[in-house]
């Protein structure tokens, strides 16, 4: 599947829960699949931290297919001959959307870090004016898994008649110190960085080179992302450079690996989104400006579709459960449902593990 | 119980695992009570990455305690006055033992990165010299937690006849890729901080004003010190803040202390001391040398008991179970107890919940 990527533009403003103001900004996006007659095929498809826009399919010329092209394309689970699926680059990621790295039209300068805070709520709100702009009022369902589950049930709750289903995938109803602390290694890693420069860097340079800081940040990371049974699975205690001895002074695999994927990570990815954007996670809480979670999940009138997995050290199993629980206490259990899949890949197993869950998702997708 | 360290220094040399050799090294040791005629109440404590020999007592003028005061001391679990207790700083650690810091005989210069890989095995070696220097040939027990209980599992392995008791508490037989992975997090963070200077720095100066690739390294340890619940129960979801919307620019009470804690770290302790001590528990292994676990743990002629924490999320539970079936399954079950002590408090659990296991250790020590 042959896929391009999109962009629209707003010069209509956002006001941010923060309470300041976005006077314009941008969403590049993209689509697969057609609309339908009835237009009610329509999925939109959120991503997490590190995820852009292409989801699925491959551009012109390139190898590398989008983050979750094993679910998504023509006759796969979500089957783009039946649906029409949209997925929206968040704004603050650095893949094109407004971010800190966008011109202020205040200043006509970066914003750095004095682009503002935003929250979960602001991503969705951004994206509803780009679905509005398509003159898409109602979908059939939101997709997505970790921060992209956090937007799926912003959906929910913000937006009741809006979505038919919410799938939400290896997420929390609000982000947990454990989660927060993994963040802080980055967020401090990143602001002790000599050349992050309070957000002033060069960002060819950077991306040419990388940021150190983000790297770190980027190694904590990809350990909450694993677990201690994939880890083992994965790298056991084998070293790189196995010559006897020598090899107490050498690296082990799983270092190699933390290595490599952190020491890439900021050729890819800017570290002032990722202040941003983890910043959006930290303090997601689908609470927030009701009196409870309970009241909260009470304005869901879509079918809540909650998957965990077993291994997932950065959004433990409990967590979404503790979401079923309250819907089944508020008398939402016809409503909702909650599958645990069974899985050794630690949070990864969203991504990895889609053959386990695929057919699950088509089904009720499919109802 | 008012206590002083005392020094011993030796010219005899010490033969690494690396093929190595330190010609001359000292090590800074405390004692608590008496060793009776028969010199059968000796207790060895060993210490943990960032403990020292100052388990217990107070130093005078001091008002904070050693770090295991809670449990050794007169009439406490550990009786002083009925056990006579010795721990000695491990050679590499920053607290007055030969480490990096010292100056290497053959340059005059200090070692800094040309200081030996040490091994968990090197360490209970140095230990050894001293313990045979103070006529000490054999004691009742080892007790350690954590890098401390692998100096326990080596002692009881490398030295069958010496000790009749070991207690290995919160520890593993080898280091798996998980606790690897977040050493690496303080390796890489140190190594990238312009200020280490490849370990060339003034340490006065990082002394007074902190190493922040060290402070970034300590906040990863933190995390796995501590366990989702234990966060969760210590923090909650509490801003440092708490003033209406400005919450959402505040910090969170868990990244205030794990900046408090990592920051204050470096005041403390010493990179290049951190760097070669977490480079001895990464390449534990308790099977180096023999051809399997098997081999290694049937040398054992000691009573070996360990105790695991079931919140413990850097040396899971199941670590040190599979050293209870590895036993048992060499015949080796009466010499052998295993005990999991229920705690929310992750690994520090073995410092903090002495309350937990104190009794039964004491019940096993006075059998």
């Amino acid at each position: 599947m042959l896929v391009n990527t999109k962009k629209a533009s707003f010069d209509t403003p956002i006001y941010l829960e923060s309470g300041r103001v976005l006077r314009q900004f941008d969403i590049v996006y993209e689509t697969y699949g057609k609309i339908n007659k009835n237009k009610d095929n329509i999925i939109i498809i959120t991503h997490a931290l590190s995820g852009s826009h292409h989801a699925a399919g491959r551009y012109e010329g390139d190898r590398k297919a989008g983050w979750w092209d094993n679910l998504i394309g023509d006759k796969k689970y979500i089957d783009t001959e039946k649906y029409f699926c949209i997925c929206m680059n968040n704004i603050g990621s650095c893949y094109g959307s407004t971010s800190p790295l966008s011109i202020d039209p205040a200043t006509n300068k970066r914003y750095g870090l004095k682009f503002p805070v935003l929250t979960i709520s602001d991503i969705v709100q951004a994206q509803m004016k780009l679905l509005d702009s398509l003159q898409i009022t109602n979908v059939h369902a939101v997709i997505g898994g970790s921060m992209g589950g956090m937007q799926a049930i912003c959906y929910a709750i913000e937006y009741p008649s809006f979505s038919k289903h919410i799938f939400a995938l290896a997420t929390t109803a609000y982000t947990r110190p454990w989660a927060i602390a993994f963040n802080k290694i980055g967020m401090e890693a990143i602001r002790n960085d000599p050349r992050f420069k309070n957000g002033d860097y060069d960002t060819q340079e950077i991306q040419k080179n990388g940021l150190d800081g983000l790297s770190v940040g980027r190694i904590a990371g990809h350990i909450s992302y694993l677990s201690p049974h994939s880890m083992a699975k994965k790298f056991g205690n084998r070293y790189v450079d196995n010559d006897g001895l020598y090899e107490l002074f050498g690296r082990f695999e799983v270092e190699r690996y933390l290595e490599y994927n952190g020491y890439n990570f900021p050729l890819n990815f800017d570290p002032l989104s990722y202040l941003f954007i983890v910043k959006t996670m930290n303090i997601f809480n689908a609470a927030r400006g009701d009196d409870s979670l309970e009241q909260a999940l009470d304005k869901i009138k879509a079918k809540l579709h909650l998957l965990s997995f077993s291994g997932d050290m950065l959004f433990f199993p409990y967590e979404m459960e503790q979401i079923y629980d309250i819907m089944t206490h508020i008398g939402k259990q016809n409503q909702t449902t909650y599958k645990m899949i069974d899985s050794d890949y630690g949070h990864d197993a969203f991504l990895v593990e889609v053959d386990k869950y695929g057919e699950y998702i088509k089904e009720l997708l499919d109802e």
